[in-house]
Protein backbone atom coordinates (compact mmCIF):
# COMPACT_ATOMS: atom_id res chain seq x y z
CA UNK A 1 0.00 0.00 0.00
CA UNK A 2 3.11 2.45 0.38
CA UNK A 3 5.03 3.91 -2.48
CA UNK A 4 8.86 3.74 -2.04
CA UNK A 5 8.60 7.16 -1.83
CA UNK A 6 6.72 7.33 1.44
CA UNK A 7 8.19 4.57 2.63
CA UNK A 8 11.59 6.48 2.47
CA UNK A 9 10.34 9.11 4.25
CA UNK A 10 9.15 7.28 7.06
CA UNK A 11 12.76 5.70 7.42
CA UNK A 12 13.83 8.67 7.82
CA UNK A 13 11.50 10.16 10.15
CA UNK A 14 11.73 7.01 12.59
CA UNK A 15 15.18 8.08 13.65
CA UNK A 16 13.92 11.50 14.65
CA UNK A 17 10.35 10.23 16.90
CA UNK A 18 10.03 7.58 19.66
CA UNK A 19 7.65 5.02 19.34
CA UNK A 20 5.80 4.33 23.09
CA UNK A 21 9.19 5.66 25.07
CA UNK A 22 9.98 2.75 25.16
CA UNK A 23 9.47 0.33 23.20
CA UNK A 24 11.08 0.93 19.77
CA UNK A 25 10.90 4.18 17.96
CA UNK A 26 8.29 5.95 16.21
CA UNK A 27 6.88 7.36 13.22
CA UNK A 28 4.70 9.90 11.88
CA UNK A 29 1.79 8.33 9.72
CA UNK A 30 2.48 8.37 6.43
CA UNK A 31 -0.19 9.77 3.95
CA UNK A 32 -1.17 6.20 2.36
CA UNK A 33 -4.06 5.28 0.49
CA UNK A 34 -6.79 4.15 2.73
CA UNK A 35 -7.90 0.79 3.11
CA UNK A 36 -10.54 -0.37 1.81
CA UNK A 37 -13.00 -1.77 4.65
CA UNK A 38 -13.92 -5.26 3.83
CA UNK A 39 -17.50 -6.08 3.69
CA UNK A 40 -19.17 -8.31 6.12
CA UNK A 41 -21.31 -11.34 4.52
CA UNK A 42 -22.65 -13.70 6.03
CA UNK A 43 -21.96 -16.29 5.11
CA UNK A 44 -18.84 -16.03 3.50
CA UNK A 45 -16.34 -19.27 2.63
CA UNK A 46 -13.86 -20.39 4.98
CA UNK A 47 -10.79 -22.39 4.99
CA UNK A 48 -9.75 -25.77 6.53
CA UNK A 49 -13.29 -27.51 6.11
CA UNK A 50 -15.43 -24.64 7.95
CA UNK A 51 -18.19 -24.01 4.82
CA UNK A 52 -20.20 -21.23 6.21
CA UNK A 53 -19.66 -18.69 9.45
CA UNK A 54 -21.80 -16.54 10.97
CA UNK A 55 -21.20 -13.56 12.80
CA UNK A 56 -24.00 -13.41 16.06
CA UNK A 57 -22.32 -10.39 17.69
CA UNK A 58 -23.34 -6.94 17.67
CA UNK A 59 -21.04 -4.15 16.82
CA UNK A 60 -20.58 -2.52 20.21
CA UNK A 61 -20.83 1.58 21.03
CA UNK A 62 -21.84 4.00 23.69
CA UNK A 63 -25.24 3.87 21.90
CA UNK A 64 -25.76 -0.55 22.48
CA UNK A 65 -28.83 -0.26 24.97
CA UNK A 66 -27.72 -1.86 28.21
CA UNK A 67 -29.65 -2.71 31.75
CA UNK A 68 -31.05 0.67 33.12
CA UNK A 69 -28.89 0.40 35.95
CA UNK A 70 -25.78 -0.35 34.17
CA UNK A 71 -23.84 2.77 32.36
CA UNK A 72 -23.01 2.54 28.33
CA UNK A 73 -19.77 1.18 27.38
CA UNK A 74 -17.56 4.48 26.70
CA UNK A 75 -14.69 5.34 24.25
CA UNK A 76 -11.97 8.10 25.52
CA UNK A 77 -9.20 8.39 22.59
CA UNK A 78 -5.49 8.76 23.91
CA UNK A 79 -3.08 8.17 21.44
CA UNK A 80 -3.67 10.30 18.35
CA UNK A 81 -1.25 9.77 15.03
CA UNK A 82 0.36 13.11 14.27
CA UNK A 83 1.13 13.42 17.64
CA UNK A 84 2.25 9.63 18.66
CA UNK A 85 2.76 7.95 15.39
CA UNK A 86 -0.10 5.30 16.44
CA UNK A 87 -3.76 5.70 17.79
CA UNK A 88 -5.93 3.93 20.12
CA UNK A 89 -8.40 4.91 23.27
CA UNK A 90 -9.68 3.48 26.68
CA UNK A 91 -12.80 1.21 26.52
CA UNK A 92 -14.74 1.45 29.79
CA UNK A 93 -17.65 -0.42 30.33
CA UNK A 94 -19.67 -2.95 32.38
CA UNK A 95 -18.90 -6.43 31.81
CA UNK A 96 -23.05 -7.56 30.76
CA UNK A 97 -22.52 -5.20 27.86
CA UNK A 98 -23.58 -6.00 24.26
CA UNK A 99 -22.98 -9.62 22.79
CA UNK A 100 -21.72 -10.59 25.90
CA UNK A 101 -21.06 -13.83 28.82
CA UNK A 102 -22.98 -14.41 32.35
CA UNK A 103 -20.69 -16.85 33.72
CA UNK A 104 -22.55 -18.88 36.64
CA UNK A 105 -20.38 -16.15 39.58
CA UNK A 106 -22.85 -13.52 37.80
CA UNK A 107 -26.04 -15.41 39.83
CA UNK A 108 -23.89 -17.92 42.56
CA UNK A 109 -20.77 -16.15 44.80
CA UNK A 110 -17.80 -18.83 44.44
CA UNK A 111 -19.05 -19.96 40.95
CA UNK A 112 -17.27 -20.46 38.14
CA UNK A 113 -16.00 -17.37 36.94
CA UNK A 114 -15.32 -16.35 33.11
CA UNK A 115 -11.17 -17.55 33.19
CA UNK A 116 -11.87 -20.82 34.46
CA UNK A 117 -14.57 -21.95 31.91
CA UNK A 118 -13.47 -24.89 30.29
CA UNK A 119 -12.62 -24.23 26.48
CA UNK A 120 -14.60 -27.34 25.55
CA UNK A 121 -17.60 -25.56 26.44
CA UNK A 122 -16.69 -22.84 24.10
CA UNK A 123 -16.92 -25.30 20.61
CA UNK A 124 -21.06 -26.82 21.29
CA UNK A 125 -23.44 -27.95 18.80
CA UNK A 126 -25.99 -24.74 18.30
CA UNK A 127 -29.72 -25.99 18.88
CA UNK A 128 -31.55 -22.74 17.86
CA UNK A 129 -35.43 -22.27 19.19
CA UNK A 130 -37.70 -20.10 17.11
CA UNK A 131 -40.29 -18.27 19.08
CA UNK A 132 -40.39 -15.09 16.45
CA UNK A 133 -44.31 -16.28 15.82
CA UNK A 134 -45.62 -16.07 19.56
CA UNK A 135 -43.64 -12.91 19.58
CA UNK A 136 -45.29 -10.95 17.21
CA UNK A 137 -48.43 -11.29 19.02
CA UNK A 138 -46.83 -10.54 22.18
CA UNK A 139 -43.09 -10.23 24.00
CA UNK A 140 -44.18 -11.82 27.50
CA UNK A 141 -43.69 -15.11 26.45
CA UNK A 142 -41.43 -17.27 27.30
CA UNK A 143 -39.43 -20.75 25.68
CA UNK A 144 -40.82 -23.45 27.73
CA UNK A 145 -39.99 -27.36 27.64
CA UNK A 146 -43.11 -27.97 25.09
CA UNK A 147 -41.10 -25.77 22.58
CA UNK A 148 -37.78 -27.51 23.29
CA UNK A 149 -39.84 -30.65 23.14
CA UNK A 150 -41.11 -29.27 19.56
CA UNK A 151 -37.75 -28.76 18.32
CA UNK A 152 -36.75 -32.41 19.19
CA UNK A 153 -39.46 -33.92 17.35
CA UNK A 154 -38.23 -31.78 13.68
CA UNK A 155 -34.33 -32.33 15.20
CA UNK A 156 -33.45 -35.36 17.09
CA UNK A 157 -32.69 -34.92 20.51
CA UNK A 158 -30.56 -31.84 21.74
CA UNK A 159 -27.01 -33.08 21.21
CA UNK A 160 -24.81 -33.41 24.72
CA UNK A 161 -22.79 -30.57 25.36
CA UNK A 162 -25.19 -28.40 23.16
CA UNK A 163 -25.61 -24.64 23.39
CA UNK A 164 -29.59 -23.54 23.34
CA UNK A 165 -30.41 -20.17 21.91
CA UNK A 166 -33.50 -18.45 21.78
CA UNK A 167 -34.30 -16.90 18.69
CA UNK A 168 -37.16 -14.33 19.20
CA UNK A 169 -36.04 -11.97 16.72
CA UNK A 170 -35.44 -9.07 19.22
CA UNK A 171 -31.89 -8.41 17.74
CA UNK A 172 -33.87 -6.18 15.07
CA UNK A 173 -34.20 -3.67 17.53
CA UNK A 174 -30.75 -3.18 18.35
CA UNK A 175 -30.12 0.46 17.20
CA UNK A 176 -33.17 1.67 19.18
CA UNK A 177 -32.05 1.43 22.80
CA UNK A 178 -36.19 2.07 24.14
CA UNK A 179 -37.40 -0.12 21.70
CA UNK A 180 -35.11 -3.01 22.84
CA UNK A 181 -36.05 -2.13 26.33
CA UNK A 182 -39.15 -2.19 25.97
CA UNK A 183 -40.52 -0.62 28.82
CA UNK A 184 -43.58 0.03 29.92
CA UNK A 185 -45.03 3.63 31.90
CA UNK A 186 -43.70 1.49 35.30
CA UNK A 187 -40.23 0.49 34.00
CA UNK A 188 -41.04 -2.73 33.02
CA UNK A 189 -39.81 -4.23 30.36
CA UNK A 190 -41.58 -6.71 28.15
CA UNK A 191 -38.98 -8.71 26.74
CA UNK A 192 -39.27 -12.47 25.97
CA UNK A 193 -36.61 -14.93 27.67
CA UNK A 194 -36.30 -18.74 28.96
CA UNK A 195 -38.97 -20.15 31.80
CA UNK A 196 -37.51 -21.48 34.96
CA UNK A 197 -39.34 -24.78 33.52
CA UNK A 198 -37.54 -24.65 30.43
CA UNK A 199 -34.19 -23.78 32.44
CA UNK A 200 -35.13 -26.85 35.00
CA UNK A 201 -35.57 -28.96 31.65
CA UNK A 202 -32.44 -28.12 30.10
CA UNK A 203 -29.68 -28.50 33.31
CA UNK A 204 -31.88 -31.79 34.41
CA UNK A 205 -33.00 -33.60 31.22
CA UNK A 206 -30.65 -32.81 29.14
CA UNK A 207 -26.67 -32.20 28.71
CA UNK A 208 -25.90 -28.64 27.75
CA UNK A 209 -22.90 -26.16 28.44
CA UNK A 210 -25.00 -22.98 27.79
CA UNK A 211 -27.52 -20.91 26.71
CA UNK A 212 -27.96 -17.73 24.68
CA UNK A 213 -30.41 -15.24 24.07
CA UNK A 214 -31.21 -12.25 21.52
CA UNK A 215 -32.82 -9.76 24.41
CA UNK A 216 -30.89 -8.16 26.88
CA UNK A 217 -31.92 -11.04 29.81
CA UNK A 218 -31.96 -14.57 30.10
CA UNK A 219 -35.26 -14.37 31.74
CA UNK A 220 -38.36 -12.37 30.93
CA UNK A 221 -38.86 -9.10 31.43
CA UNK A 222 -41.97 -9.47 33.57
CA UNK A 223 -41.16 -12.56 35.53
CA UNK A 224 -40.95 -12.43 39.05
CA UNK A 225 -37.22 -13.06 40.44
CA UNK A 226 -34.83 -14.76 37.97
CA UNK A 227 -35.49 -18.43 37.25
CA UNK A 228 -33.79 -18.35 33.83
CA UNK A 229 -30.60 -16.96 35.66
CA UNK A 230 -30.49 -19.27 38.37
CA UNK A 231 -31.29 -22.30 37.41
CA UNK A 232 -28.87 -22.14 34.08
CA UNK A 233 -26.17 -20.24 36.54
CA UNK A 234 -26.81 -22.42 39.30
CA UNK A 235 -26.41 -25.50 37.45
CA UNK A 236 -22.75 -24.14 36.48
CA UNK A 237 -24.02 -23.37 32.47
CA UNK A 238 -22.89 -20.16 31.00
CA UNK A 239 -25.27 -17.66 29.44
CA UNK A 240 -25.06 -15.31 26.35
CA UNK A 241 -26.92 -12.11 25.77
CA UNK A 242 -27.90 -9.70 23.33
CA UNK A 243 -27.17 -12.28 20.58
CA UNK A 244 -27.11 -11.29 17.16
CA UNK A 245 -28.24 -12.54 13.13
CA UNK A 246 -29.68 -15.75 14.83
CA UNK A 247 -32.02 -16.48 11.83
CA UNK A 248 -29.16 -16.67 9.77
CA UNK A 249 -28.12 -19.51 11.74
CA UNK A 250 -29.94 -23.74 10.50
CA UNK A 251 -31.82 -24.60 13.66
CA UNK A 252 -29.96 -27.24 14.02
CA UNK A 253 -26.47 -28.87 13.00
CA UNK A 254 -24.57 -25.77 13.48
CA UNK A 255 -21.47 -25.73 15.64
CA UNK A 256 -21.48 -22.13 18.00
CA UNK A 257 -18.06 -20.71 19.00
CA UNK A 258 -17.81 -18.19 21.70
CA UNK A 259 -14.95 -16.44 21.12
CA UNK A 260 -15.41 -15.33 25.57
CA UNK A 261 -14.12 -13.25 27.78
CA UNK A 262 -10.73 -14.45 30.24
CA UNK A 263 -10.42 -11.33 32.51
CA UNK A 264 -9.33 -13.01 36.05
CA UNK A 265 -12.52 -13.65 38.10
CA UNK A 266 -14.70 -12.26 35.47
CA UNK A 267 -18.41 -12.25 36.00
CA UNK A 268 -19.31 -11.72 32.53
CA UNK A 269 -17.83 -9.64 29.53
CA UNK A 270 -18.19 -8.83 25.45
CA UNK A 271 -17.79 -12.29 23.66
CA UNK A 272 -17.07 -12.57 19.80
CA UNK A 273 -19.54 -15.19 19.12
CA UNK A 274 -20.00 -17.25 15.75
CA UNK A 275 -21.58 -20.01 14.43
CA UNK A 276 -19.99 -22.48 11.65
CA UNK A 277 -22.14 -24.68 10.07
CA UNK B 1 -26.62 -28.22 42.31
CA UNK B 2 -29.62 -26.86 44.57
CA UNK B 3 -31.17 -28.65 47.12
CA UNK B 4 -35.15 -28.23 46.92
CA UNK B 5 -34.54 -26.71 50.33
CA UNK B 6 -32.59 -24.06 49.05
CA UNK B 7 -34.41 -23.89 45.69
CA UNK B 8 -38.19 -23.31 48.18
CA UNK B 9 -36.22 -20.41 49.69
CA UNK B 10 -34.87 -19.02 46.52
CA UNK B 11 -38.51 -18.82 45.23
CA UNK B 12 -39.40 -17.31 48.33
CA UNK B 13 -37.17 -14.80 47.62
CA UNK B 14 -37.79 -13.52 44.02
CA UNK B 15 -41.25 -11.95 45.19
CA UNK B 16 -39.31 -9.77 47.80
CA UNK B 17 -36.54 -8.57 45.43
CA UNK B 18 -36.46 -6.96 42.32
CA UNK B 19 -33.97 -7.72 39.63
CA UNK B 20 -32.13 -4.42 37.78
CA UNK B 21 -34.69 -2.57 38.54
CA UNK B 22 -36.57 -3.05 35.07
CA UNK B 23 -35.61 -6.60 34.07
CA UNK B 24 -37.87 -8.99 36.25
CA UNK B 25 -37.54 -9.61 39.93
CA UNK B 26 -34.09 -10.29 42.05
CA UNK B 27 -32.74 -12.47 44.35
CA UNK B 28 -30.74 -12.96 47.06
CA UNK B 29 -28.06 -15.51 46.29
CA UNK B 30 -28.69 -19.00 47.65
CA UNK B 31 -25.99 -20.24 50.10
CA UNK B 32 -25.41 -22.83 47.34
CA UNK B 33 -22.59 -25.87 47.03
CA UNK B 34 -19.77 -23.67 45.17
CA UNK B 35 -19.88 -25.34 41.53
CA UNK B 36 -16.87 -26.75 41.19
CA UNK B 37 -14.57 -24.63 38.22
CA UNK B 38 -13.26 -26.85 35.63
CA UNK B 39 -10.03 -27.11 35.01
CA UNK B 40 -8.53 -26.36 31.19
CA UNK B 41 -6.03 -28.66 30.10
CA UNK B 42 -5.21 -28.13 26.35
CA UNK B 43 -5.61 -29.79 24.33
CA UNK B 44 -9.34 -31.16 25.22
CA UNK B 45 -11.37 -33.65 22.93
CA UNK B 46 -14.32 -31.19 21.24
CA UNK B 47 -17.62 -31.96 19.01
CA UNK B 48 -18.26 -31.39 15.37
CA UNK B 49 -15.21 -32.94 13.97
CA UNK B 50 -12.67 -30.88 16.11
CA UNK B 51 -10.16 -32.69 17.73
CA UNK B 52 -8.02 -31.04 19.96
CA UNK B 53 -8.33 -27.51 21.44
CA UNK B 54 -5.46 -24.69 22.40
CA UNK B 55 -6.29 -21.76 24.20
CA UNK B 56 -3.61 -19.21 23.10
CA UNK B 57 -4.91 -16.64 25.33
CA UNK B 58 -3.41 -15.42 28.31
CA UNK B 59 -5.54 -14.33 31.79
CA UNK B 60 -6.07 -10.45 31.66
CA UNK B 61 -5.80 -8.95 35.19
CA UNK B 62 -4.39 -5.86 36.58
CA UNK B 63 -1.14 -7.38 36.98
CA UNK B 64 -0.94 -8.18 32.89
CA UNK B 65 2.12 -5.61 31.39
CA UNK B 66 1.39 -2.89 29.33
CA UNK B 67 2.96 -0.38 27.35
CA UNK B 68 4.61 1.43 29.66
CA UNK B 69 2.69 4.69 28.41
CA UNK B 70 -0.42 2.80 28.93
CA UNK B 71 -2.33 2.38 32.36
CA UNK B 72 -2.98 -1.57 33.54
CA UNK B 73 -6.36 -2.44 33.09
CA UNK B 74 -8.51 -1.74 35.88
CA UNK B 75 -11.59 -3.75 37.68
CA UNK B 76 -14.17 -2.07 39.39
CA UNK B 77 -17.18 -4.08 41.50
CA UNK B 78 -19.96 -1.90 41.04
CA UNK B 79 -23.26 -4.63 42.13
CA UNK B 80 -22.84 -7.30 44.93
CA UNK B 81 -24.88 -10.88 45.89
CA UNK B 82 -26.11 -9.42 48.91
CA UNK B 83 -27.10 -6.16 48.30
CA UNK B 84 -28.59 -6.56 44.22
CA UNK B 85 -29.06 -10.37 44.05
CA UNK B 86 -25.96 -10.52 41.15
CA UNK B 87 -22.64 -9.33 40.88
CA UNK B 88 -20.82 -7.73 38.42
CA UNK B 89 -18.22 -4.84 37.75
CA UNK B 90 -17.12 -2.39 35.55
CA UNK B 91 -13.63 -3.13 33.23
CA UNK B 92 -11.62 -0.20 32.11
CA UNK B 93 -8.80 -0.83 29.86
CA UNK B 94 -6.23 0.57 27.02
CA UNK B 95 -7.47 -1.42 23.49
CA UNK B 96 -4.10 -2.95 23.18
CA UNK B 97 -3.97 -5.18 26.64
CA UNK B 98 -3.80 -8.44 27.07
CA UNK B 99 -3.80 -10.57 24.50
CA UNK B 100 -4.92 -8.22 21.62
CA UNK B 101 -5.49 -7.52 18.27
CA UNK B 102 -4.07 -4.05 16.02
CA UNK B 103 -6.31 -3.32 13.98
CA UNK B 104 -4.65 -1.42 10.41
CA UNK B 105 -6.18 1.60 11.89
CA UNK B 106 -3.91 1.27 14.87
CA UNK B 107 -0.91 2.78 12.62
CA UNK B 108 -3.20 4.40 9.11
CA UNK B 109 -5.61 6.66 9.35
CA UNK B 110 -8.79 6.12 7.36
CA UNK B 111 -7.88 2.05 7.44
CA UNK B 112 -10.02 -1.24 8.77
CA UNK B 113 -11.18 -0.97 12.62
CA UNK B 114 -11.62 -3.85 14.54
CA UNK B 115 -15.47 -3.98 13.70
CA UNK B 116 -14.95 -4.00 9.75
CA UNK B 117 -12.66 -6.93 9.47
CA UNK B 118 -13.97 -9.28 7.42
CA UNK B 119 -15.12 -12.87 9.71
CA UNK B 120 -13.27 -14.87 7.46
CA UNK B 121 -10.09 -13.53 8.03
CA UNK B 122 -10.70 -14.87 11.57
CA UNK B 123 -10.48 -18.66 10.83
CA UNK B 124 -7.32 -19.58 9.16
CA UNK B 125 -3.88 -22.11 8.53
CA UNK B 126 -2.07 -21.19 11.45
CA UNK B 127 2.16 -21.26 10.78
CA UNK B 128 4.14 -21.11 13.64
CA UNK B 129 7.72 -20.24 13.27
CA UNK B 130 9.82 -20.57 16.15
CA UNK B 131 13.10 -18.11 16.90
CA UNK B 132 13.18 -19.72 20.58
CA UNK B 133 16.77 -20.80 20.59
CA UNK B 134 18.25 -18.02 19.16
CA UNK B 135 15.90 -15.75 21.27
CA UNK B 136 17.16 -17.66 24.85
CA UNK B 137 20.79 -16.46 23.43
CA UNK B 138 19.81 -12.99 22.87
CA UNK B 139 16.25 -11.14 22.98
CA UNK B 140 17.16 -8.83 20.12
CA UNK B 141 16.42 -11.44 17.22
CA UNK B 142 14.03 -10.91 14.67
CA UNK B 143 11.44 -13.65 12.54
CA UNK B 144 13.24 -12.77 9.03
CA UNK B 145 12.66 -14.16 5.64
CA UNK B 146 15.07 -16.82 6.12
CA UNK B 147 13.44 -18.05 9.08
CA UNK B 148 9.78 -17.83 6.94
CA UNK B 149 11.56 -19.91 3.83
CA UNK B 150 13.01 -22.35 5.75
CA UNK B 151 9.77 -23.08 7.98
CA UNK B 152 8.63 -23.36 4.07
CA UNK B 153 11.14 -26.01 3.50
CA UNK B 154 10.27 -28.16 6.12
CA UNK B 155 6.02 -27.90 5.70
CA UNK B 156 5.64 -26.51 2.07
CA UNK B 157 4.64 -23.15 0.79
CA UNK B 158 2.75 -20.84 3.36
CA UNK B 159 -1.23 -21.50 2.89
CA UNK B 160 -3.51 -19.19 1.14
CA UNK B 161 -4.71 -16.50 4.17
CA UNK B 162 -2.76 -17.92 6.92
CA UNK B 163 -2.17 -15.85 10.18
CA UNK B 164 1.89 -16.37 10.49
CA UNK B 165 2.95 -16.08 14.59
CA UNK B 166 6.34 -15.38 15.86
CA UNK B 167 6.83 -18.34 18.61
CA UNK B 168 9.91 -16.83 20.67
CA UNK B 169 9.08 -18.68 24.19
CA UNK B 170 8.92 -15.07 25.57
CA UNK B 171 5.13 -15.78 27.09
CA UNK B 172 6.66 -17.48 30.30
CA UNK B 173 7.77 -14.42 31.18
CA UNK B 174 3.93 -12.75 31.48
CA UNK B 175 3.50 -13.07 35.13
CA UNK B 176 6.72 -10.54 35.69
CA UNK B 177 6.11 -7.70 33.84
CA UNK B 178 9.70 -6.18 34.18
CA UNK B 179 10.94 -9.19 32.61
CA UNK B 180 8.13 -8.88 29.81
CA UNK B 181 8.80 -5.84 29.50
CA UNK B 182 12.62 -6.27 29.70
CA UNK B 183 14.14 -2.50 29.49
CA UNK B 184 17.94 -1.72 30.04
CA UNK B 185 18.79 1.53 31.67
CA UNK B 186 17.96 3.69 29.09
CA UNK B 187 14.24 2.48 29.26
CA UNK B 188 14.86 0.41 25.89
CA UNK B 189 12.92 -2.82 25.46
CA UNK B 190 14.90 -5.95 24.55
CA UNK B 191 11.96 -8.54 22.81
CA UNK B 192 12.33 -10.25 19.72
CA UNK B 193 9.65 -9.44 16.76
CA UNK B 194 9.10 -9.24 12.81
CA UNK B 195 12.24 -7.52 11.28
CA UNK B 196 10.95 -5.26 8.55
CA UNK B 197 12.43 -7.26 5.82
CA UNK B 198 9.91 -10.14 7.32
CA UNK B 199 6.60 -7.96 7.07
CA UNK B 200 7.86 -7.13 3.08
CA UNK B 201 8.00 -10.94 2.41
CA UNK B 202 4.82 -11.87 4.13
CA UNK B 203 2.38 -8.71 2.59
CA UNK B 204 4.22 -8.97 -0.96
CA UNK B 205 5.26 -12.58 -1.57
CA UNK B 206 2.81 -15.01 0.24
CA UNK B 207 -0.84 -14.27 0.96
CA UNK B 208 -1.71 -13.46 4.72
CA UNK B 209 -4.83 -12.53 6.53
CA UNK B 210 -2.71 -11.51 9.56
CA UNK B 211 0.52 -11.80 11.92
CA UNK B 212 1.13 -12.99 15.33
CA UNK B 213 3.78 -12.61 18.50
CA UNK B 214 4.15 -13.77 21.51
CA UNK B 215 5.44 -10.20 22.86
CA UNK B 216 3.94 -6.97 23.63
CA UNK B 217 4.76 -5.75 19.69
CA UNK B 218 4.76 -6.89 16.61
CA UNK B 219 8.57 -4.95 16.03
CA UNK B 220 11.78 -5.84 17.90
CA UNK B 221 11.56 -3.80 20.88
CA UNK B 222 15.19 -2.34 19.69
CA UNK B 223 13.68 -1.17 16.02
CA UNK B 224 14.34 2.36 14.99
CA UNK B 225 10.89 2.62 13.96
CA UNK B 226 8.00 0.21 13.64
CA UNK B 227 9.10 -1.44 10.09
CA UNK B 228 6.60 -4.46 11.19
CA UNK B 229 3.79 -2.11 12.32
CA UNK B 230 3.82 -0.59 9.24
CA UNK B 231 4.38 -3.19 6.93
CA UNK B 232 1.67 -5.16 8.24
CA UNK B 233 -1.00 -2.92 9.04
CA UNK B 234 0.01 -0.78 6.06
CA UNK B 235 -0.88 -3.79 4.08
CA UNK B 236 -4.31 -4.29 5.63
CA UNK B 237 -3.79 -7.05 7.61
CA UNK B 238 -4.45 -7.38 11.30
CA UNK B 239 -1.95 -8.44 14.31
CA UNK B 240 -2.35 -9.80 17.81
CA UNK B 241 0.13 -9.52 20.81
CA UNK B 242 0.70 -11.16 23.54
CA UNK B 243 -0.30 -14.65 22.18
CA UNK B 244 0.38 -17.61 24.93
CA UNK B 245 1.21 -21.05 24.89
CA UNK B 246 2.43 -21.43 21.05
CA UNK B 247 4.73 -23.60 22.11
CA UNK B 248 1.80 -26.67 22.55
CA UNK B 249 0.49 -25.91 18.36
CA UNK B 250 1.66 -27.58 15.61
CA UNK B 251 4.03 -25.87 13.60
CA UNK B 252 1.68 -26.01 10.49
CA UNK B 253 -1.62 -27.26 9.99
CA UNK B 254 -3.63 -26.06 12.83
CA UNK B 255 -6.15 -23.63 12.43
CA UNK B 256 -6.42 -19.74 14.23
CA UNK B 257 -9.54 -18.96 15.43
CA UNK B 258 -10.11 -15.02 16.47
CA UNK B 259 -12.72 -14.28 18.75
CA UNK B 260 -11.83 -10.34 18.15
CA UNK B 261 -13.43 -7.30 19.10
CA UNK B 262 -16.34 -5.53 17.43
CA UNK B 263 -16.77 -2.41 18.45
CA UNK B 264 -17.13 0.72 17.05
CA UNK B 265 -14.30 1.83 14.94
CA UNK B 266 -11.91 0.30 17.25
CA UNK B 267 -8.17 0.33 16.70
CA UNK B 268 -7.98 -3.57 18.65
CA UNK B 269 -9.17 -4.87 21.71
CA UNK B 270 -8.66 -7.73 23.67
CA UNK B 271 -9.22 -11.07 21.96
CA UNK B 272 -10.22 -14.59 22.89
CA UNK B 273 -7.39 -16.75 20.58
CA UNK B 274 -8.16 -20.23 19.64
CA UNK B 275 -6.15 -22.59 17.65
CA UNK B 276 -7.92 -26.23 16.18
CA UNK B 277 -6.10 -29.28 15.30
Amino acid sequence: MCAPAVIAAVREEWSRRRFLGTLGAATVAPAMVPIEAGSQPAPVRLPNGFRQIFDLTHTLSPKTPVVPSFKPMRYVPLFTIPKDGFQCGEITLNEHTGTHMDAPVHFVDGAVTVDRIPVDHFFAPLVVISIVDRVRKSPDTAVTPEDIQAWERRHGRIPAGAFVAMHSGWDARIGDGESFLNRDVKGTSHTPGFSGDAAAFLTKERDIVGVGVDTLSLDLGTSMGAPAHLGFLGAGKYGIEVIANLSAVPPAGATVIVGGPKHLAGTGGPVRLFAVA
